[in-house]
Formats: structure tokens, sequence, C-alpha cells
């Protein structure tokens, strides 16, 4: 086996935000699920932009983010995810490859626009996602590059690209390149309401051995162990796959891997102003510690810090130096 | 003469910024003029994009700004600028009503897209604007609702948008209407390259008395009166309009209205991120003191108060609660 070319390729939706502050009086009068991610059609995202206050745009997307994470501590990073050839195409695309990731994927045309998410920060920090997601739901199995995918040490995939439907068979042939090459696999479950929708898939996934790495936040971990009981959801699930890891918010993250368990705190923050990207910037710290070798307790603080630096602004970009911002 | 609807109307361009910090040596090896504003070509904006890192997109544009700025004031304002039918101009659109501005103009179809400003911000906060004009530059006259520029207390127009010649047009007729109605003419001078080609023009329509508040920084007041001294200007120009305005970056503000002058130093900021757009502010500050009936001293310390609040994060939209920052 060569050494790989990248060390993290990634597929996932290929969003630009959109974002603005709100008061949580708002997101009470447009019944938007607090903290929660939902999809929604074109006459939702207009009645929701309609109701928003002035916004910036930032380039998003869950795996995109990690990426821009990974990317920006030093590690070599490709990007497969489908974008509409619009302004918001270009954008996405600019500011992907601007953070030095390599996507190659081909815009779709004009037919479907860019995927975006109307993000509605409340004055806690907290961020209620509203995603419309356009061309990203297309992305077509014959899209991936096998040769990429076999010449990256890991494949990293976002459960919210598993709900549609071709992005999903991208993703399952994708797994098979990876694995074909003796690569490994890394899989976010990204939202409680994909488990909902797609929790046998996962687990059928988990017990034929095919994920190495697997990210959660507390509420994944319930929704796919069916235990409400944190340690009992960590029991249940580490003994499944090689690399756990279980992000909980202000209360730091715990990794499971051969047996050994490691602990975090959450980085401390002057004050959190926007905590989208939080998940992902962790993941893209404990990613690059994984893929260079560190032990799990440093791949741990990796993934603190990238989430720290993450919800000290808006988007979920970094914006600080983090290789400069982990060392020491 | 009936009380106006609107405390503020103003044709200007309609931006979008598209932002991003980089390091001096950059503007350096772009051989871009630091500081200042250059009109670019589609190539050269490739070209500038290509070279510029991970962005962010807020929506600008020197009238517009202020606009935003006199309505989180609490003005009631109206805008007219060209979009195109493209995502950048629904951007545009949204952004500007929802900072509570009317804005009518219609799009004027996707042949040209909607204006952007790719701003290179340097570590000292030091802003470089690049503006791909587009859909902007062709405001038609026949766009121009007489009867809404009567409507209002001041028409305020913007310098950078005499260099193209359908908006000049317009801006003429605008004048003309707002002059017949009896309301006030404000006009800001943008930038020196515009005074190098147009500076005939506006000292026509000073000599003619139809400009009522002049707004310049200290570079315009050199280029409009071709004196470099100050003072010098200052003394020039003062008598010319009834009410003069002009900024001097860190080193505050001068303001001279019938024979009384005062002054304000800048208002204190922890740390200057992005000066985008503090001259927009400031003079939101000083018009909507000015309809508003404050003094001359009043008016400048409420554009010191909105210029200090706009340099202290990214973007030339108002961020903070302004009506909260200037009271006490």
């Amino acid at each position: 086996m060569s050494q790989p070319r990248f060390d993290v390729i990634a597929i996932g939706n290929a969003i630009v935000d959109v974002m603005a502050p709100c008061e949580d009086a708002l997101i009470e009068q447009l019944e938007m699920a607090k903290g929660g991610m939902t999809l929604i059609d074109t006459p939702r995202a207009h009645a929701l932009y309609e109701a928003m206050g002035p916004a910036r745009e930032i380039s998003g997307g869950s795996a995109a983010n990690t990426l821009a994470g990974v990317a920006a501590l030093g590690g070599h990073c490709a990007f497969i995810g489908q974008v509409a050839e619009d302004q918001l195409g270009e954008v996405f695309a600019h500011d992907i490859r601007a953070a030095g990731v390599a996507f190659v994927t081909p815009a779709r045309g004009k037919d479907l626009s860019t995927a975006r998410c109307l993000i509605f920060v409340t004055p806690d920090g907290q961020r209620t996602m509203n995603t419309y997601l356009g061309a990203s739901q297309y992305l077509p199995a014959a899209a991936l590059d096998e040769t990429l995918i076999a010449d990256a040490a890991v494949l990293y995939l976002e459960g919210y690209l598993w709900d549609p439907e071709e992005p999903r068979l991208a993703m399952r042939k994708a797994i098979a390149a990876a694995r074909g090459a003796g690569r490994k696999v890394a899989f976010s479950l990204s939202d409680a309401f994909v488990i909902a929708r797609y929790g046998d898939d996962f687990r059928s996934l988990i017990a034929a051995g095919d994920i190495d790495l697997l990210f959660a936040n507390a509420d994944e971990l319930a929704a796919l162990t069916g235990l409400d009981d944190f340690d009992a959801g960590i029991a249940q699930l580490a003994p499944q796959v090689p690399v756990l890891v279980v992000t909980r918010g202000a209360s730091g993250a715990v990794a499971i891997a051969g047996g050994e368990r490691a602990e975090v705190p959450a980085a401390p923050v002057v004050r959190v102003i926007d905590t989208t990207g939080a998940g992902d910037l962790f993941a893209a710290g404990f990613l690059f510690g994984h893929v260079r070798g560190k032990g799990l307790g440093e791949c741990l603080k990796l993934g603190a810090a990238c989430a720290g630096e993450i919800i000290s602004h808006y988007g979920a970009r970094p914006e600080a130096d983090l290789r400069e911002l982990v060392k020491g």
C-alpha cells in the first residue's frame, strides 16, 4: 500500500451559510426547532429568508468545514460535493479551494441552485439551521473518482448526506473503494433526525466493520443506541468501532479506542458567539491528530482547541491561524 | 411643503462586498492601490478572486451602507440602485430591506451580474477595494421615482456613481426633482479618483447651489480644492456649501455650517478590525442628527460613534444596536 497523497478526503453537502443574529422570540414565531437542522423546501426558504435580519454569507457544509479545519492545521485534503453553476456555487468553490482543499467535482448546471443554509443565531450562541439542499442532494455516484478516494488515508463521510438517495449510493461506492484500497473510513452521524430515518443503515455499516472512526454528539449517541444514559450508550457502542468520538458541547468530549478511554474538557472561550460548526471543527482537530499518529488524548485536545476557535466568531470556517493556536 | 415620508432617500451602487483578510505582501504582489477603490473588469475580478483567501459576503455599497446606518438609528430611508436578477442581487435586496430601508428599484435581468467589491483587509484594518460594477452602472434615469424623491427630507448621492453615464443622468434628474420639491441635497465625494475625472461637474453643482451638505475626507478635499493644506482647503470650500463635513480618519472630523465650526475626535475603538464603511457610517450618524435638527457638534458625535462601531468588525453594515450605542 503506497503512501496516500491526501490525509483526508470527504464527501459532504456543498452549502453556503446565510447567517444572522436573532432573538429567541423569532425562533418560536417561525416555529423552528432551536439548535436543530431542518431540511426546507423553496417556499419555506423564502418565508424564512424574508423574516431574517441583515445577513452575511459564509461557506459551510459539515464535512467541508471539517476539511477547512484539517487543511488549516496543515493536512492535505480533497472534497467531493455538488454545487450548481451559480454565484453561490462559485463562492463555495472559491472558499474551499482558498482554504487549501482540492475540489474537483464539476458544477451541475443551473436547474437547481447551490445549497444554502439559513442559520439563525440566538444571543446564547446557539444556531438553528434550515437547509435548502438544491443541487447538493444530486451528487451522482458517477462523479466519484475512486482513484482519489484510494489516495487518501481517511475517507470522511457526513451523515447529513445519507438522506438523499443519489449521494447515499455515492457514499456506499466510496466506502467500498476506500476499503478496497486498505484505507480508513470515518463517519459523522450529523443529526438525530438522520439516525431516525437511517439508523438501520448505520448500524449495519458498523456491524460489517465498515466504519473505523465514528463521530457523534450525545443526542446522536442516544438515537443510535436507543439508550438515553450517556455512559450506557458509550458502553454499548464503543466495542463496535475501532475509534468512537462523542462530543458533549460545553462538557467537552470523550473518545474510546481499543479499550482506552480519554476525555477532554471544552476549550475555554471568552464568549460563545456562534456554535455553528463546533462539531465539524472538533472532528477536524481529532482527524488531523489521528492521521498524524497522535495519542487519543492529544487528538481530543486538538479537537477541543479547533471547536473553541470556531464558536468564538460567526461562521463555521476557521479565522484564526489554527496551526499557531494548537502549538504549545 | 408637506412633511416628507422619508428622512433620507439615496442613490448609490448596489454592491455585495466579498471580504477577506490578507497580508500587505499580497497587496503589493497584486499591484493594488492600498486603501483605495479601483474599478475592475471581469478578467481582473477573476484574477483577484483567485488570489483571495477564504472570504465572506456582506452587502455593501457606500450610500446603501449609510442608509443602513440611518435606519439603524431610527430614520426612515429609501434606496435607489441597480441589481441584477441573480443570487447576489437577492442578497443585496434582502439585506437592505431587512435593515428597514425601502428598496423598490426592479432588478435588471441576467445579462450582467450584480456588482461585487473584492475587499482585501490588511492587519492594520485598512481596506483595499476592487469593484466590478456589473449591473450597478446601468441604473437608468427612467427608473427614478420622482414622487419618492420629493417625499424625502434629504436626497443623498454617492460620488462613486457619478462615474458611469446612465446613473449620472439619473442623479442629475434626481437633484432637479429634490430641488423642485424644496428638499435638501447631500453629496459624498467618495474617492479622489472620481474627483480627478468629474471635479468640474462637482464644482459646477456646488457653484449652482445644488448641494446643501457635502461629505468629503481629507484626500477628497485636497483633490476638489487643489489645495494640499487641510485648513486652506476648508477655508476655500466651506463658504460655498451650507454644510461641509470633512472626515480625517483617526484624527476625527470637522464640520462647518453658516460660519460655525465644530470638531470631533475619532471614537475610541479597542481594535480597528476593518475600516470598510467608516466614511459611510460617519455620514449616517451626521445625516440622522441633521434631519432630527441636532446641532453641528451633536451631528459630528453621532457620526463618530457610528464610524467607531463599523471599524470594530468586518463589513460595512452595522452589527451593534446603534440606537442604544448613541444614547447617553
